[in-house]
């Protein structure tokens, strides 16, 4: 059991939130970072409060997500180990998760409103490097927090 | 005058917005799309409802801004023709505009509540490659729609 779970190569990165006047400037990704691993396609996805998505496995594709509009708790699923790894990053808690491939995952809208996720991912949309369970194929409590 | 105006290279383009069961999935923007000119960063702009950020050019960078909450007038200026460009993107009319260098800009936060702007850009920030002018040196009406 030396060796390292998947979990653990999930990277959270704190970003620079800088004040200025008529708006605030919010680092998202360089291209110097040591989490860019390409670009491939930027989008967005809106998550409803008390919404879940699950469960999806990315078998080439490094996420980078970042919440600029409510608060998302991600979770995410080690198979072999069976074991989980929760973040719940937002506008108030300001940060970068990147994720590398072959990670199974699902997402939950929490706080006050709907929220906003931008993944900036290293290849572009490709179903067929896509995997999918329904919610209920790995238990997770969703309930536990909120 | 048979040349054509700077401003006449920006690019607008509609973007799909797929619904999902927990949230809608609006794209941004795809390494393969005719408006990538290379990722050097991302980043989001706040803009408080009414506030005005101008005027800016960058000299390198090619940009490619969005929208995904609120709305946002921008104003592009060609400062060798003398003539604006005006281009109001939001949530509600939401396309991916494409700005390539040495053209003058601003924005207005317009709509219901503060806008957020995520700028992908051609290159990483640098202070060296941006040029400024406050917003009186450029006359433009800003509250004519507003």
């Amino acid at each position: 059991m030396g060796t390292i779970s998947l979990l653990d190569q999930i990277k959270i990165s704190p970003l620079k939130q800088i004040s200025a006047v008529g708006g605030d400037v919010w680092h998202a990704l360089k291209s110097t970072d040591e989490s860019f691993q390409g670009f491939g396609e930027a989008y967005f996805s809106w998550i409803e409060l008390g919404s879940i998505k699950a469960w999806k496995q990315h078998i080439r594709m490094t996420m980078n997500l970042l919440v600029p509009v409510g608060t998302v708790c991600f979770v995410f699923y080690d198979s072999e180990r069976k074991s989980f790894r929760e973040l719940r990053i937002g506008s108030d808690s300001y940060c970068r998760i990147t994720v590398p491939p072959k990670i199974w995952f699902g997402f939950k809208g929490e706080g006050l409103c709907n929220s906003l996720v931008l993944n900036i991912s290293s290849i572009p949309h490709d179903p067929k490097e896509v995997l999918r369970m329904s919610k209920d194929e790995i238990l997770f409590n969703w309930e536990k927090d909120s």
